[in-house]
């Protein structure tokens, strides 16, 4: 026995790769566009949405590449990647149905030529991600109090100094008038720690992070973040072709 | 494109079809087994789950026909059944994607002979429900305050009077014994008026509602309920065969 579901539509969202990506939706002030695809873009079918502060988004975790193996482990990054839990009491993208499911804010449904866009506030999701269905978030029944979180009763810490270099703020400077916001949610996706879990301590060690249509360099020393460079993702690739490059 | 997904399990729950099910979970003290199925039920795949008092359900509306078309309106039990609302703004299970989500109280992990069975507390699933995923409630994200919840910001009221006649009585103390809680279950179910939409209003109209292996019958008269008789699935399937049988 099995199920088939097909995209609603698809997620536009600076979030371009998994890696750098928020590891839960309301942690960073991100604005993402969700494209209804027809037939269910007709407008009728969002009719009094706008009551609801938050919607519930299911949708696919397209970048998983399905494991050979069923593992029914995971390292949740909360644990510092070194502990594992199961997989049913994580929220890890590695399950046995690649079914993502995060909570945002309702930005409002908006008719662009012959789109219904709905405009999704602090969600987590990759860019192109599919989407399964919109629900509207209970409160009466789904804020509860008093619940317990296990081993995430908090959010995540979102602690780590962030230091631009010249080169990097000189950037800021151009990209932020174009795209607003953008200074703010790069702190905020990097005091999160994006690193992945088995990451190289060396301060040598330059990480990639790509947002919006930029690649941003960083690396860590000293338990701060150094951006050293913000380029567009065409000088990023041209440089990736020299044999020299770090990421 | 399309998202094939298999269930990892089935719900075993006292409610035997979609009618008298509550219309969100929590709203009744009911109590529904997940049995999880090979290779998904290895005891580790839930290892730290008991962290977590509460646990999301994504599941297969298993009980819904597709409809021939698709209608981007439906009509909300909480607003009367008078009122149309977007599909995306209501948690109906006639949705483009029959994909269910229920916030249920975490009643433990065990095992029965080779069955990996995870309790659930408080859930809305009709007997036989396909389960695609389980995930753990993270109070941090997911318990908002302050959240806007449209035309449903409260619990549906549970209000109507009920009144058992000396048949049903009679019954009750047979059944309480072996099936402790059912009273309960039964008084919390009727009191949210499980009628359906469209309802007769005549006080000699008779409805059925399945719970467990038994059939309750009962009628509505002058805004109370009156419960005439609960009698075991075979008794009601006998006296269903004959003619003049009302339901």
């Amino acid at each position: 026995m099995s199920f088939t579901y097909e995209p609603i539509g698809f997620i536009q969202s600076p979030f371009k790769s998994k890696f750098g990506v928020p590891r839960q939706p309301g942690l960073v002030e991100s604005t993402a566009l969700l494209r209804i695809d027809p037939p269910w873009d007709d407008p009728l079918a969002f009719r009094d949405i706008e009551g609801f502060s938050h919607l519930w988004i299911l949708f696919h975790f397209h970048e998983v590449q399905p494991r050979e193996k069923w593992s029914p482990l995971v390292r949740p990054p909360r644990l510092g990647g070194n502990n594992r839990v199961g997989v049913f009491a994580s929220r890890s993208p590695y399950r046995p149905n690649s079914l993502g499911l995060s909570l945002v804010g309702n930005g409002g449904v908006s008719r662009s030529g012959n789109q219904t866009i709905l405009t999704l506030l602090g969600g987590d999701f990759v860019d192109g991600t599919p989407v399964l269905d919109i629900k509207p978030y209970l409160p009466y029944a789904e804020a509860l109090t008093g619940a317990r979180g296990g081993y995430a009763p908090t959010p995540p810490p979102a602690t780590l100094p962030i230091h631009f270099e010249p080169r990097a703020l000189l950037a800021l400077e151009t990209i932020e008038p174009s795209l607003p916001g953008f200074t703010t949610l790069l702190k905020q996706m990097l005091a999160l720690d994006p690193r992945p879990q088995y990451h190289s301590d060396s301060p040598d060690h330059h990480y990639g992070l790509p947002l919006y249509d930029y690649n941003v360099r960083w690396r860590v020393d000293q338990g701060a973040i150094h951006v050293a460079e913000i380029e567009s993702h065409e000088a990023f690739l041209a440089r990736k072709s020299t044999p020299d490059s770090r990421e």
